[in-house]
């Protein structure tokens, strides 16, 4: 079934009705990963090409278990992070991170979705408040150096957002480990930020483990962008490198 | 099928019967979010408001594995932990835990659910009698500070039952972690206190693996608070934050 | 379908059946607890109460893979670990832990069950030779005291069967782990003893982790005199403690 | 559906179809085994007697995710790394790390199967370029000593290729981590490959707990020869040991 949304042609509301579908079916790769416990992470997508200009994206709604998400209860909201009132009688409340991605989409053009977990190991590097070096072949390749940390901030307003805007725009990682709280990735749509956010969580969890008993040695930068060149145009089919 | 009790409004049996297969469906809950080995964890639940005027709850029967659990095979007991004799045939011995979930639902009016894990990491922190330090925004989300540890007490009087009681009158924590034992969770029904538990353990993961490398700070109390507070009151659908 | 050995009463032969297909069963608990990888562990039961007067015992092949096991494809062997030539047609070689087996019926009457596996944990603490210290209650219910470390022994005699035999003599302890080796186990059935492999890597995974961090406090012996004597007589339905 | 090379005798189509069927399956064995996240891990297989004398192995599609794998799908290529036109409208990018694995067939002539992972255990002794040493019967029995480390090398060349084959030339090991990359394994056939693979990991993770608490003692050489020997020869069902 499409839900319909008021005032908007028919090609806007198949095209939100396809994110809709699209954002619920990748949260069932938080649990599947092991990235999420219970109710604790979330997906978005930014709607492409909206012929009616209007500028929105899909969150999962707030305290909802994963078996329960279908397209139906997934929740649109503007760049604004308001909800859209699409007329359905059991229309949810969004994600309590909601400004976060919201804050995310306005301020990166580029990003199309974005992710947000407490994946176990990721959150234990977050807690001390320190990056992963870039001392993997796969960290170069998918993160282009290592993953930075974002500041400590409190939900309620932007400064979660802005903490992760800040980060990474001065990076050319796709995960920032927000402090004391733990990672939020972005992609060129949500599939891709799901993949940065597996991504980062193995990463983490290696490092994580091949520090215990010895200091790895970070790869020289030169390497780190060879390694990121190749991978960013040449892996995967035809550039998709999700 | 629905078990009767004897002597019972209709209303009432529906009631327990009702209690009866979500306490079953939630032990679901313990394997699946890898809680329990083998028997080793129990989930119970106040039946709530029993026209008769009789205080009930229903708990996993000894030493039955997770999948052979169902409505019929739980057991119903009064807050002394005394069994009720429902006529079944092959009614069977409750939890060994039974007289600690009840001492727990004698002395906290407001606690509508238990559960008992020996989950791993929490564990580890019981062994070492040392509470979990609140580091993590979903610690103080969940459990509004630390989470403490109580007393090491032996099974078979009123000793565990009490510990937990007087360690969670003293704190906000849903969770307690007994000494040399394992964790305590409570909540406004079980579904609740099965997510505590769930949330014990993924903080008693990451905390652990945090500290590996140096010392996570502690949050502010104050933002603790305010974090309590919102998460309370602000997640979830209507207030609900299971 | 029922494999009958030559020349035995048909109660015997039923006997054996019903023993295969526990058996076979049973190694499915194996990889879902996530005690071994691969083909890497096995379980062997006693077949009880035969007619004839024989002493036979039922046991994985070698080298085949969980997901093949039928009732068919397990092997009977004689206590000195000679298979039994059961007329099939496709007979397989017993594991190459066989001998061990044996040896530990011959001179252990009480068990039923033997389990081998090379999981993790346990696995771990018998890398280092080192017992695991009784610092749980579920370590004191399950086990009555430390899991003791049996003798470095290579596979091809008697040693690993005696071995396991000399070291669990002296302790209340159902697991032993053998030096640079893994765990063994037993029970008074296969099922009992898979228990005990399921308990002894919880133990060492949990006692691992919470030494990390400082050493957790023994239990006092009389302190696990009481649990282990409670535990063994008063857990699960009418004294079943599998 | 059987994919037709062009121009092979239906025979040798047959073989190749095999091939692709039995690479297409193992690929499920890397998610099972946890030794990949993502699309991160690889088999191929040497394509066994070609009547055509042709040398051709088959391989992954790069960027796809195991899921999506299907016989149809799998790539076949030349020794020299070059993908087959096989006239198929969708066919695919072969793996990117296809070089590599092409180099271990041309100068490894016993190779029928290659496998590579970032398996997090293993990858963490690589990143620190640390043999995992052999202080465990069950690295004896499948490595034949320690696991050795391979050059730090990067991908676009036959770097990655030489590195393998140096190291394993010198080693029994079916195993090389290479250093701050992952491991390659070697085997008959990919099966043999996915083995060592699994196994790997399995030995990483263990030492990797077991030194936590203490230097875990060495097999003496003598010894793990005699080991090796036997489990090369004796394990399994008439001398298959995947």
């Amino acid at each position: 079934m499409t839900i319909r949304l008021a005032g908007l042609p028919e090609a806007d509301q198949d095209r939100i009705g396809r994110t809709r579908a699209s954002v619920a079916a990748l949260h069932a790769e938080l649990p599947r990963n092991e990235l999420v416990v219970w109710t604790a992470g979330n997906v978005s997508e930014k709607v492409p090409e909206l012929t009616s200009g209007h500028q929105l994206f899909v969150i999962k709604p707030s305290g909802v278990s994963y078996d329960e998400l279908s397209a139906e209860n997934m929740v649109v909201c503007t760049l604004d992070g308001q909800k859209i009132d699409d007329g359905t009688a059991d229309s949810l409340t969004p994600s309590s991170d909601t400004a976060a991605h919201a804050y995310v989409y306005r301020h990166m053009d580029h990003v199309g979705g974005v992710v947000h977990t407490h994946s176990t190991f990721a959150t234990a590097w977050a807690a001390r408040a320190e990056p992963i070096p870039c001392v993997l072949t796969m960290m170069a390749d998918e993160f282009g150096g290592d993953v930075p940390v974002g500041p400590f901030a409190l939900i309620g307003d932007d400064s979660i957002g802005q903490g992760i805007v800040e980060t990474l725009r001065e990076s050319r990682s796709k995960a920032v480990l927000m402090e004391r709280h733990g990672p939020f990735t972005i992609g060129a749509d949500a599939k891709a930020a799901v993949k940065a956010a597996v991504m980062c969580e193995e990463v983490a969890r290696t490092v994580h483990y091949a520090r215990a008993y010895g200091d790895p040695v970070r790869i020289d930068q030169a390497q780190i962008d060879s390694l990121y060149a190749r991978y960013q145009n040449v892996y995967g089919q035809k550039g998709n490198t999700a």
